[in-house]
């Protein structure tokens, strides 16, 4: 992991880092080792400093003494597009403009990110295996990519993840799942059908799994779940 | 209210009241004026004093300064039964131990009993009317008799129900239910369908609410809801 700059402001240091050609920010608590790890999974369209990655990050060590570590997924931020993404992400925008029915497309291109993002954030792990035990935060695309990984990865010990449902993230993924999550969606998702979210939260393997339901849209996440969020890790982390 | 008796410890008063013929029990900081009252509506076939009562009263007093109370719910505890009464709950028992559906007698007999305690739960606000805002914890029986309460009563401003269904609360009660809620439901409830639960959650007109859903039986509800609830309280009265 090469890093590639250092800041300090609020009591959090972060520093951005290229990890072979994967590009990344690492978020510390300024005065102390951290107490865990967060990995944050960033949603469709968005990269590792998005608005939603920061704030998360940084709530997550100046409030709770975490670290919080965020990448760009592949084909997001600057990261280079094959052919078979530009083609997935074009037919998908194309079937969400245009009426059709885009979760068969997103499947696909979920589970093609998917394959590449579960050895990303495993090699992620290796570099920081100091900073104790870790947990996963991603919504959304970060819940499709998330899942596999859950699955794959003991050393994550708890998430929260959502706003997804059973017809966009990869096949078998949350029968795989078995660490203590929370489960978001939103009741009037115009993007995740609400039995395609409650099926996926039952297809969930875990023993502990909280599903939390709020009225509204994708979007629309009310900020108290943000603070549920954090209690969260402070309660399975800390 | 005639107050019974007075007893104090851990900061927490306890006492035991009639109003009229309702027999109740309202606990209060020991020191200090409480920030706000949360009524609390008990279980079927529970009481004022019944374990999971007397214990989220402590919590809300020692913990939050808030004061307490809860009644007898109408044929409960040491409450005198009408005929009517004795033959809901016997064909009830009959259903639910036979195989039968108890939902349209549970219904049935939740709509006798709110028609009596919505009255009598405002006349407990009546008289409790110094002790600051109101809130309503009631799961099960406390759900479908707390629903109609909600929708009459506008002095209670937030509440967690739950652990009930549409087919066994007064119908239209949720239609009128407009304040901040958490709904709590048990995602394996051998005494609610998952569906009716999900479709009670939909029917309240809250804008803000939340669905909290866990693995598990009607009884299992996880400890942490507790804390979480008290949460709730804390943001939506304090």
């Amino acid at each position: 992991m090469r890093f590639l700059s250092q800041t300090s402001s609020g009591g959090v240091t972060e520093q951005p880092f290229l990890l072979g050609e994967i590009p990344g920010v690492l978020w510390t608590p300024e005065a102390a080792d951290p107490l865990a790890l967060v990995l944050i999974g960033h949603g469709g369209g968005q990269h590792k400093q998005a608005p939603g990655v920061t704030g998360r990050a940084l709530r997550l060590v100046a409030e709770h003494g975490f670290a919080a570590v965020a990448i760009d997924a592949p084909a997001h931020g600057g990261r280079p597009k094959s052919p078979e993404h530009d083609r997935l992400i074009t037919e998908m925008r194309s079937r969400m403009t245009g009426g059709g029915d885009p979760a068969p497309v997103l499947a696909e291109l979920h589970t093609l990110l998917a394959a590449q993002s579960v050895p990303e954030w495993r090699s992620v792990l290796d570099a920081l295996a100091g900073l104790g035990p870790a947990g996963y935060w991603g919504l959304s695309l970060g819940c499709a990519l998330g899942l596999p990984l859950l699955a794959a990865e003991p050393r994550v010990r708890s998430a929260v993840v959502g706003l997804s449902g059973t017809a966009m993230v990869p096949p078998g993924a949350a029968a795989g799942v078995t660490v203590p999550l929370r489960f978001l969606m939103q009741w009037d998702d115009e993007r995740v059908p609400r039995e395609d979210a409650l099926t996926l939260f039952d297809a969930l393997a875990s023993a502990e799994k909280t599903l939390h339901a709020n009225p509204g849209k994708h979007e629309d996440v009310p900020p108290f779940e943000t603070d549920g969020a954090l209690r969260f890790f402070a309660r399975h982390l800390a």
